[in-house]
């Protein structure tokens, strides 16, 4: 996959894909129309930044997998959070000294020793989409980004078990194509599905395309192997235990810094052959959200359920902005899903939606069949919103997203208080601006919103406007009860806002020195 | 609950509870039978042993809610295993310094820091139920054990998210008494249920009755609270979240070694008011738990799904020995469930199983009406026997269980070899006995076997004979590719067979040190 597409090395994803033109001043026009006065002028991209020279050679025994070359370090410089994205375009990137590309657990051993003889810093980069500074350089000393697209294969499957032995460099695409003869899948389909790697996944605790049920990529693994300082960590491959504390989940959201992931066993599913779903319109995202509530306390488990509040429905294309958009689907390996589908319309109709398509119900092996054509719609928007986030970025806009998890009780509360606050925050400091919310991920005890903004920035200031405005909506989270992040992670941006308690930050500080004792894996990321 | 009972110093659970005389001798009979020439008489329990003095005082500030006195000493000496029971009737016990009845988190912090101040050992106990030498005092220090059950009460009731914060000494039946009002209901129950405690549950990581979906109670957590003698560790209540390791799976199973937990917001569910089931006849536990595979991954969540083997359910009064039987049960708060019983029911005679009665439906709130006669027989069968373990000890009979998880691909040769290799150290060691097995929960990707051994055993000798025929069985089950543990836990019974990799046993040591560096907590659990 890789060979036929150029990875963009200043904005998301693949060179060329994305939005068409047409596309993209469809956009413009709706933020010209929205933020009138605007400099909307397309910024071109600088020629790629010459790099200082790197601080460290290779060992020559390293030097079939390592490179000090401009392209690799350029290319692994930042993530993909819009400062990245701008910071890259125009230049302004700390690389790494040198890109790694081990092959085997071996190879991975040999960097982290490279590493510590040559007091560097080590960064873990699979498909490199952080939004939350996961895989920058930080500065000081000299830094080895290990990038793990080079263990990318599909070891061993299980076919009784539905489970398989994967490496965790293993591309979204490229490891369901490898899955495929054997008719299974593993059905995580998250944002960044055709960039990201399961070994990112795991260490960032990644929320897929599933709204309910299997959500966090936690619930699908059934081991976890990584290469740290002091040695192999692995654990043994069972369907659930309860043999002390999991090793797996003290991996799992430990972004890099107690161990480079290196493969898992991971739960797969048959591939759904039946789809069913219908779209429904509330008054506002309230309203729609205790329709999800009573479904999912009911029992129902949608594949699909993401709530639209009126502007994010709007923008989106699904809905004229008067109402809240339900998007819900159903789907099934072996069974029909219309009962279910019907079941979950009329409730949600008993709620207050309404829905003049009904039900829209699929056939057997269908692929997007069965998905209501607004669904079909979202969908795809929301496949190519990381590109479009680029080229508003290009066109002078702040365009950015953050998110949350939090209980029932507390929902209303906190979509009001956040998006008022952000809001707030985005006039005082770019003078105007929009905040919209969609509600990502449904949990019998509560739900997940997510929150996208656009304002007028200001060219060159972005960083430090974003800056403003992220501080304001994290304290207004954290005030109303929310986790600091449900599926972006912690990383380097979010880490003053990270608080877990004392005594858990000592154990979690302690269980880092203990197996990275040098500090080498990801400094500055989680823990101080 | 506790007021009205008395609960039994040297056996499980309360005084005069249990089977009737002619249960345990229609028991006895069978052994006998099995067993010819063993010497079934009935030992009588020693007088309750006098206790060495306490090598500790109670500091005055302390006084109101900690003892020295003889009978709290020896209710809190061993757990329930078999070896505690016997050791517990002969009065051959290591009884803790002190008892603490703390009634609040700074109660307990102060426990902690008499602990510290004294040189004591602190064994947090909840029930008491452990049949892994989780609460057993070590030799060597003095040891106060804090027991939580004055810390019982249910302190907030969430509808709208339906959860609730509960401290973590509340019992199974006090705690479900005090969420009736609410109409929710935990749903938890563990065979230990109605002498254990949420926190004992969430230390232990206990798995509860239902066999699919909601099996540990790992996933019913939503935040949990623990006085660690650094300070008050603590979550943020969420549905879920992808920031960092999660605080809370650091807890669940830390058995006490890291903190003492105090309370915890857990989810609640509607009460189920529909149930149907069925129970079928396969030819062995192989075919039993083919058709059982099937039907999870097929999706079905059973709430009940226990398979037993020929000899298990012939032991239970379910079967006559011929052939392994399958108990299956479906609940819901909201609708009826026959449709889907009826769906099961067919999937597995297509594989192979026979059922007379066909599904049993329930009517709607109509209690265990809707448990077919077998289930129902065998429901009560295993909420009993514990009790009939104790009185087969008592006539010299060797009765304990041991049970572990594997995935679906190994798990009949598991079960095959464990079976085998148990059998063949009891004749060794006993010179016979008896293994029997059950499917207790069952996962898309695996299954946990639960064993039952019975043999005629050395009076006096139970112990040294348990150790051996243990060792092989624990030893086989890992070779095999199971876990040490299910839902038993550690303790300082399964520590020789606990085993996991250096990295991660090196960081569990360290987070316990960061948070316990005096290590008063629960020495010799988990960590060495």
């Amino acid at each position: 996959m890789d060979a036929d597409r150029t990875r963009s090395a200043s904005g998301w994803g693949y060179v060329g894909e994305g939005p068409s033109a047409g596309e993209v001043e469809r956009a413009v026009g709706l933020l010209a129309a929205r933020f009138p006065g605007a400099d909307l002028s397309v910024e071109a991209p600088m020629a790629p930044p010459v790099l200082p020279a790197p601080r460290l050679t290779v060992p020559a025994a390293l030097a079939s997998f390592c490179t000090l070359e401009g392209d690799a370090r350029r290319l692994h410089a930042v993530g993909r959070s819009s400062v990245d994205v701008l910071a890259a375009r125009r230049g302004q990137v700390t690389a790494p000294d040198a890109v790694a590309l081990p092959r085997s657990a071996a190879e991975v051993a040999a960097v982290l020793d490279w590493c510590a003889d040559a007091g560097a810093a080590c960064i873990p980069f699979g498909g490199g989409t952080s939004v939350v500074g996961g895989v920058n350089p930080p500065s000081g000393r000299p830094v080895v980004t290990l990038q793990t697209r080079a263990m990318g294969r599909v070891l061993e499957v299980d076919r009784v078990s539905r489970a398989a032995r994967i490496q965790a460099g293993a591309v979204g695409p490229d490891l369901e194509a490898q899955l495929r003869p054997s008719g299974l899948s593993l059905r995580f389909y998250p944002q960044s599905f055709e960039l990201s790697t399961l070994g990112g996944w795991i260490a960032t605790r990644a929320a897929g395309h599933y709204a309910t049920r299997l959500v966090h990529v936690d619930d699908l693994v059934e081991s976890v192997t990584a290469v740290t300082p002091v040695g192999l960590w692995s654990s043994r491959r069972l369907p659930s235990s309860g043999a002390g504390p999991s090793p797996d989940r003290l991996l799992l959201g430990s972004e890099g810094t107690l161990g480079v992931i290196t493969e898992a066993w991971v739960r797969l599913q048959d591939r759904p052959r039946f789809r069913a779903g219908a779209t429904l319109r509330f008054a506002d995202l309230a309203a729609a959200g205790a329709a999800v509530r009573g479904l999912v306390q009911g029992g129902a488990q949608p594949a699909n359920c993401r709530v639209l509040d009126p502007l994010e429905a709007a923008l989106n294309g699904v809905g004229d902005g008067t109402g809240a958009v339900l998007v819900l689907g159903f789907e099934s390996a072996s069974q029909p899903v219309e009962a279910e589908a019907e079941a979950a319309l009329a409730a949600c109709r008993a709620a207050g939606g309404t829905s003049a398509e009904g039900v829209v119900a699929g056939a057997p092996g269908g692929g997007s069949v069965g998905r209501p054509g607004e669904a079909e719609a979202w969908r795809r928007a929301f496949l190519r919103a990381p590109y479009l986030r680029d080229a508003l970025l290009a066109r002078g806009a702040l365009a950015e997203t953050f998110e949350t998890v939090t209980t029932w009780d507390r929902l209303d509360e906190l979509v009001a208080v956040v998006s008022a606050t952000t809001t707030a925050a985005l006039r005082e400091v770019c003078g105007d601006g929009l905040v919209t919310c969609r509600l990502t991920h449904a949990y019998p005890d509560g739900a997940a919103p997510y929150f996208t903004v656009l304002a007028p920035a200001r060219r060159g200031g972005e960083a430090a406007q974003w800056a403003q405005v992220k501080a304001a909506a994290a304290e207004a989270i954290l005030s109303a009860g929310g986790s600091v992040t449900h599926h972006h992670a912690v990383g380097r941006d979010h880490r003053p806002w990270y608080d877990p308690s004392l005594p858990f930050a000592l154990a979690l500080a302690a269980a880092k020195r203990a197996v990275d004792p040098a500090g080498l894996l990801n400094p500055g990321v989680l823990i101080d």
